[in-house]
């Protein structure tokens, strides 16, 4: 079975030498005339000089966690002495992952737009192509990572005895918080930092200018398109690389306590989800080759031939996922592997019904898009109304594959005895959701590199032709990137469920550390290493009556909205400055609107560089210490409150924020087709207003929060020695 | 012991008297000229129309649910007889209380505005006494029904039994069901038709014609006002009504269980709450009279006077709780005051920083108005931004009342043993915030009287000046009333959490009614009669690890979310008929605009009226059923799970509504007074869509999530007996 396991580093390697092949294939194309290879100079270079930016406060930030760490598991021995270098290393692959995602992608972009010239289909596939570079380096790197510590590990602590898998399984957890660490502030920076530069640009530019987005006359045009690499692309990969490595730690370590007792069911239990991640990367690199289409492709043979290619993914993990278990020799192997399936289906339908909400061939957007012949506030009411309604299926779904997946795993036995194997019954089902991220975060992360070559294109004043197959290629990745987001999201519910756990095992590891071997609960007297989840949160009380836990789930759901609030307020505040220096440089500087003198575009750039460095520390900072704190004030009841109370909160909120965002994007979209008087109507002024309320709603805030989620548990988890020690 | 709880129907009625009195000295007054006598007259009948229209649905609804719950008392034997009697009082006696309140206002109105023509003084007298007469009704209404019940119950059930004084008192929470359920509906029912005029008024008249608020020319203008009385008249007192008695009732209720064996001492906490409300009411007429000013007062003596009346009141019931517990009897009884102190500083700094964020007096509201300046889409995220931020605060401070509260109950005491207790000290402090509701909601309510009167000066074309002190009058009711608001989100916030525990204690009543009366806990065998709320939640597993509980609270967070998006999405529909009909009129009817010829109010009111008695049905609907479901579906687990997830994020989403909508408002007073280029100038336009955004937020969707969290409770409690028996 230990032969199984190097399947995992296979699989890694696998996935970055694809990912390189595919590098070299996209860098042996031409970038285009003069004018478009300057202009992806200047947008690599903003990109590269924010990602040092941002990477220095960053190391700042993990220098100083990582000390914390090092006094609590040396000084006050609460803590495994493997936990500050496991953390360090998650955070240096999330930030490596969305290096080389946001490297390729600038590479990639002045090359698109010159291939689309050709043809659409060649745009298709260089696209396509490197937004599976950033794919398969995430997942690869991902593996990679925890494919080394496993064997490090296992060479340390022997893996014969029950309680050192737990140990072992844990520890990996705390580079989870690393990744989610660098991801938070990749996010958020990213995110403060593109929409400062968007709705900076749209308001002087679309609503006071009349001209088109990504105008060279517009000076905040470059900011805006450093923005779309530095936030859509290098956020999305640190973002994607802590789910994915997340879902499968968590799982592990799920793994590890729920089969306790029986190690060898344990290893079984711990390797499933690295086997079902190993067998998503072939099948990802499969699916990328399906996505093929003979020149002269029409438009719906492109979107057939990429959702082909993400959905026989989905589908063959499902169908292998059967072969998984039962060759690990589960004994509920069908019955683990339904739960697989339950989180698999949700994700597609959570896909659906984010698609039907904010795509603009269905009710809902079209409706919204209506509302602007009654002015903007119609259209933000009503907007705003869109995306809190549209949470009420993907959050009964994701009740729904919870009970499926936790049934199945147990038989349908909903007593409090088989609560750890429905546990992992949840947990394995995010990492199936997460498995073939290697297609769907292609298809994802293609759409801001088909958006940033029609930026390429628009600035270097190409033929309108080639920014309309762009835009083309834009909006077909916006549809099958559905499937992919309804996976992120869903996933990121389930994987925070299973975090919950790990951190009630956690705490008992705490007591071990500070010599608490035994335990009083309920009159009874249990081994502490031995206690099982139920007996912990009984010895704490975690129940729904306990003050404690009310308390901090109040405060979760508040922090959910604090940071939300936090990061808005920044983009607010930058795009602000952004707008009096747009509307100063037309102002001052004659000729810019007659297309006559260059605007000064590094003034925005640098507008936006310094609004995000400077914005993203303290609502990313809040997310690390309120945990903290908690823990330290109100105890591990305070703490498992404040996850479910986040987790409910935020999810919700999460959903609300993107789904409204994605609406009042494509309403404008619908409104610039044509409808209710067509571009430069007052409908279209409207939805414009529409459109940037929503950039940080969708882009900073929303994405940002599926990580406050579960960067407060690794917190969380990673203190539990702490809370411990005082409670 | 028995003679002191006579003090409670005398109170009622001395509120009621002086109510009574009130209303006459107003009713004295000059309804002034024949044009304010029209345009009183029509305010009259539209808003005495749609309340017409709202109590026939309501009445549909009750006799449904009525029959419902005879079905399960008589057919099922799974409830207490009593139920669907005591439901339908409450909901009579809330009708009531709003139908006082809004014929009050609709008469008060017309003789402010013609007593301000004399004097602000004189103006303020009649506005604020017209308040008190809503002010008074609702205790008076509330504690007679609560005396009422209690006297009637006793006959029937012996009360030297301990069993029989929780079965008393958990019957009686099921009038705050009817209470609630009337509540919501007259609050989304007034907030959909309030906000439609509102809105629709505000699009075509202020921002596309650049006519003033409430001018004759606009059809719109009689709706707007109209619905300013069915809406926050109405809509308020029965709002109000539902959280005064739910904090009596569920405290009265945990008294019981509290003391649980000790039938003296079940007496004496059950009798607390109701003497503390009927202190209230006594001090709270003393504080109104204390409201008096000179003639000839300046705006500060005003401020002053007002302030003076509530925080007497305050300061006096801090003071007599301490009489009260010791009268009683408590051996606790100064550390039980101090529960109830914690409450009332609480409300209190809740009201401060809600005028902090929300006065354009300070910073917060002063940085949004200046984000006008760069066009309406910066107002409106900077605007979600503050309100999201605002939060935080609030949030902290109930949290540190929460375990003040319950500490002092216990003596600081947080094991489960007194679990009880200090759920007794947290339902306790709500009552003391919500005892001096008689002055507090006089100076909540006179708010819109004021508003309405500046609109009848303004139809009626009386001097500019009478409207200028109106807004005076209105503005300075925003202020006072800010303590009130946040006695009024504070106590909602512990009265939830009270009812969870109510809960709990109706669960083993059905679990008596279904004929189990031992229970198997942790190997323990109790009698059913005797377990105390851990054993029940033991019972049923209620922690945080159980996944039918993590549903319920995912369930519970996306309940808030759906609720304000069906709600804010009626607004928005309704004000976009209204647009389109005021445009029509504009356009259709040749003269309007030069005052030559009365625009159509009917058509107006109509739209009005339809939107609201259709729109409210569905969201009010899925309040009730869907706690229905959960508990059929998912069991006593997953409605706990339900109930806190809808409470953590009900409350943090209502602030954040409740204070973006009032800086929005502000942010546009702000600039009106002539910052960023003042009235019409491009800043001022921003604003204002601004304000028409933030107008459902803060007085549809908001306002009505606090009764939606507390109904969904009392739901669950009414229900309880059936899920017991599916369970």
């Amino acid at each position: 079975m230990n032969l199984l396991f190097y399947l995992v580093p296979v699989a890694a390697l696998i996935a970055l030498l694809f990912a390189w092949i595919f590098f070299r294939q996209m860098m042996k194309e031409s970038e285009g005339t003069p004018t478009m290879k300057e202009i992806a100079q200047y947008v690599r270079e903003g990109a590269m000089a924010y990602l040092k930016q941002q990477y220095k406060v960053v190391i700042i930030v993990f220098a100083v966690l990582a000390v914390l760490f090092a006094v609590l598991a040396y000084g006050f021995g609460v803590q495994n002495p493997w936990v500050p270098f496991a953390f360090l290393t998650g955070g240096f692959f999330s930030g490596l992952a969305g290096f080389v995602g946001m490297k390729t992608a600038t590479f990639a972009s002045a090359r698109t737009a010159n291939a689309t010239m050709r043809s659409l289909n060649s745009g298709l596939k260089i696209a396509f192509r490197s937004g599976a570079v950033m794919g398969l380096t995430v997942v690869g790197l991902g593996l990679l990572d925890i494919a080394i510590w496993w064997t490090v590990l296992k060479l340390v602590y022997d893996p014969s005895e029950a309680q050192n898998l737990v140990v072992i399984t844990t520890t990996m957890l705390t580079f989870g918080m690393g990744a989610s660490t660098q991801a938070l502030f990749a996010r958020v920076g990213g995110g403060i930092y593109t929409k400062a530069a968007d709705v900076g640009a749209d308001i002087v530019g679309k609503v006071e200018q009349d001209i088109p987005e990504d105008d060279p006359r517009n000076p905040a045009t470059i900011a805006d398109n450093v923005g779309d690499n530095v936030g859509d692309v290098a956020g999305m990969g640190a973002d994607l690389y802590e789910s994915y490595c997340g879902s499968i730690l968590a799982t592990m370590a799920l793994g590890a306590s729920a089969f306790f007792g029986d190690t060898d069911m344990q290893m079984r239990a711990i390797l499933a989800p690295m086997m079902i991640a190993a067998l998503g990367v072939v099948l990802s690199i499969l699916g990328i080759y399906v996505v093929r289409t003979k020149e002269g492709a029409s438009l719906k043979d492109l979107l057939g031939s990429l959702s082909r290619g993400t959905n026989l993914a989905a589908v063959l993990i499902a169908v292998l996922s059967f072969g998984v278990f039962y060759v690990l020799g589960f004994a509920n192997w069908w019955m683990l592997s339904l739960s697989v399936l339950s989180g698999l289906l949700a994700g597609v339908i959570i896909g659906k019904v984010t698609e039907y909400y904010t795509s603009h061939s269905y009710k809902p957007t079209q409706k919204l898009a209506e509302s602007s012949q009654t002015g903007p506030a119609t259209v933000i009411i009503n907007g705003v109304g869109l995306g809190m309604i549209s949470t009420a299926v993907p959050v009964v779904t994701i009740c729904a594959a919870i009970l499926l997946a936790y049934g199945f795993a147990t038989g349908f036995n909903f007593s409090v005895n088989t609560l750890s194997q429905g546990l992992y019954g949840i947990s394995i089902a995010a990492v199936g959701m997460l498995s073939t991220l290697g297609i769907t975060l292609a298809t994802d992360a293609y759409g801001p590199i088909a958006d940033n070559a029609g930026g390429n294109a628009q600035m270097s004043e190409l033929d309108p032709s080639v920014r309309e197959k762009t835009d083309i290629l834009d909006s077909l990745g916006n549809t099958t990137a559905a499937t992919g987001k309804g996976f992120a999201i869903g996933s990121a519910a389930l994987t925070a469920l299973a975090l919950l756990a790990s951190y009630i095992e956690e705490i008992k590891i705490g007591l071990g550390h500070i010599g608490k071997t035994v335990l009083e609960v309920g009159g009874r007297t249990v081994d502490t290493v031995s206690a099982s989840i139920m007996d912990i949160v009984n010895y704490y009380d975690i129940t729904l009556m306990n003050p404690m836990v009310l308390v901090g789930v109040f405060v979760g759901a508040m922090m959910a909205f604090l940071f939300c609030g936090l990061t808005m307020n920044a983009v607010g505040r930058a795009a602000e400055k952004m707008v009096i220096e747009v509307r100063r440089q037309f102002r001052e500087i004659a000729g810019i609107l007659e297309g006559k003198q260059r605007p000064d575009y590094t003034s925005c750039v640098r507008i936006s560089t310094k609004a995000a460095q400077h914005e993203m520390i303290f609502p990313s900072l809040l997310a690390i210490i309120v945990p903290m704190l908690v823990g330290v004030i109100l105890g591990p009841a305070g703490v498992i409150g404040l996850l479910a109370g986040g987790l409910g909160a935020g999810f919700v909120l999460a959903i609300f924020l993107a789904n409204s965002g994605g609406a009042w994007d494509n309403a404008k979209k619908y409104v610039e087709e044509g409808h209710f008087g067509g571009k430069n109507s007052s409908s279209h002024h409207a939805t414009v207003v529409g459109d940037t309320v929503g950039d940080p709603f969708k882009d900073t805030s929303g994405p940002s929060l599926n990580i406050l989620i579960k960067l407060m548990s690794m917190v969380s988890i990673v203190m539990a020695g702490l809370t411990v020690m005082l409670h």
